[in-house]
């Protein structure tokens, strides 16, 4: 099938039904489809695009944060992330959580790619880097409301935990999978 | 830290704010935090759960799919998935969605875990499953509004496109990553 037979679905209107301030907002799209079709009332979720860090220091140890969070069961393993500031390049954003959370930097920066959160409802962009040869700079300056406490840990630990589904959160689990298996 | 020490937020009381169907609805939750801070009105949004499936045929092609979604721009490469029906087994649904997108069927099931979609939001969660040996038993019989076409790619064109970003929804682009880090 030649790329230009998959046809995308058209947007007519869109109309804000709820304004859940600057983390949630839902629009109801109304939508064509390539037939002709028109769905009302197509649910649209807005959220801030985020980043997602996998660092790894001159000595080839990854940081990873072992934290609670609101919608996961006990605690997960996780990496360095946050959302993107208004204006602010998703690189910039990488570096910045970075800093604040590890007090680490990198020079060697690599995109892990781009993804869309949910392909039916949108729900945000996710980026994801490597940052590798990161080395301290800084005490942690983290302000997240969770708490979290640092840990080094070896290539081998990291697909371990990874193997054993330590890393419970799909964006998570997604950027150490990408760094095993694309990484390198 | 002891595990102890990491203490999950609590929940105070939740109410339905945006009743978007069975796709998508929105609650606020109060919550208390480890230290007694409440926040209100915390947005959280419940979406049905849904199943990923990378299917490697008995002659080692994995099946794919080449299509459009409303969220991503142009189109992108897909694996088989779809939503976990009501009272529905994860793995059943792997294997409803299976037969129904490709025809395909398989005796060798293998989880590649169980992920969060959103850590803060909820979002649902999404089930990963490996499927070796898949064989044809019947034609196509998706329903999918979304025009889809079927591919059979060798593991290192997989690995590949996975490297160029073509599989440019987070969950494809996970399941993809992870059996290529952790599905062998």
């Amino acid at each position: 099938m030649p790329e230009w037979m998959l046809k995308p679905w058209r947007t007519l209107s869109r109309r804000l039904v709820l304004d859940g301030g600057k983390y949630l907002k839902v629009e109801y799209h109304a939508i064509e489809l390539p037939d002709g079709q028109v769905i009302e009332d197509w649910p649209w979720a807005i959220t801030p695009d985020y980043v997602n860090v996998l660092a790894e220091t001159v000595d080839g140890r990854y940081l990873c944060f072992r934290q609670t969070k609101y919608a996961v069961e006990g605690s997960s393993l996780a990496v360095v992330g946050g959302y993107i500031e208004a204006g602010e390049a998703p690189l910039t954003a990488a570096q910045r959580e970075l800093r604040e959370e590890t007090g680490y930097e990198s020079s060697a920066w690599t995109s892990l790619g781009t993804y869309r959160v949910d392909a039916n409802r949108g729900m945000g962009v996710a980026h994801f880097f490597l940052a590798r040869d990161a080395h301290r700079v800084a005490e942690r300056s983290a302000d997240d409301l969770e708490e979290q406490e640092l840990l080094l840990v070896t290539r081998a630990e990291l697909a371990a935990a990874l193997a054993r589904g330590e890393f419970k959160v799909l964006a998570w689990a997604a950027i150490v999978a990408l760094a095993c298996a694309v990484g390198e």
